[in-house]
């Protein structure tokens, strides 16, 4: 699988990776180091309450571990940024979730002549295609044939 | 330490939590995990490039961590997302990290009287005093006398 670099990104091309199945162990030590809130890391508090939901950040995590399925490795130099994150719905455990990516936008660097600037809008979706998260991300890409 | 509640949130007030101390095994676990890009994950390649630097997710999540030190607990019911996210500078391990936390804004919800909905813009800075992540965050609060 060859890596994508900025030549490579067409604006409105979609691509998928996942699904990914949320294994509540995982996601409960992942709450319990970084968002120890009850509804994501104590069970007997969340069997009261729906359920245990997975944290917003846990679903960032397994976004990312998303993309990585993606051949990016070694073409991305750096996020600037992410807008627009939002957190539509709950995720529980053993839901499966999918990774829809969309380009948005690119343009070439006016600095530097090895990179570009990408954006992308991202989607986990659940198995039922309801979006659970979305968020748009401004991407440095190498670019496959530098400029002089 | 009392919970802070939507009525405790004044606009335009700063908290401060941390600082933290980036440990290089864990910020290596978590990147091997979620984020594993060669800068991140890969010491022999970092030590080439500048040395190992915190992938964007890993420092939302030490925020995450920072925030949990304070009294937010049974008060935060969700977070609605995060806007305007940007990741100003590379962090190494070793370095250390500090929250600052300022309300932007309030209001009631108008559907819910238990509850209001919160905006606050998160820093972490490094020991510099130089800001490395930051972002809003619109948090849905309960409050401590919910209306009629």
């Amino acid at each position: 699988m060859d890596d994508i670099y900025f030549e490579d990104v067409t604006v409105g091309a979609v691509l998928h990776a996942g699904p990914y199945v949320i294994p509540e162990p995982e996601m409960m030590a992942f709450a319990a180091a970084w968002d120890p809130m009850p509804m994501h890391a104590d069970k007997a508090y969340a069997a009261k309450h729906g359920g245990l939901t997975a944290p917003g950040t846990y679903l960032l995590a397994v976004k990312l571990k998303l993309v990585h399925s993606l051949p990016f490795r070694h073409t991305v130099i750096a996020s600037v940024g992410y807008d627009e994150v939002r957190f539509h719905r709950p995720v529980h455990p053993g839901e499966s979730v999918a990774l829809t990516l969309e380009w948005t936008g690119k343009r070439r660097s006016k600095s530097k002549p090895d990179r570009g600037i990408v954006t992308g809008r991202y989607f986990l979706s659940n198995a039922a295609g309801e979006v659970v998260l979305s968020h748009l991300d401004t991407l440095i890409m190498r670019l496959r044939h530098p400029g002089p």
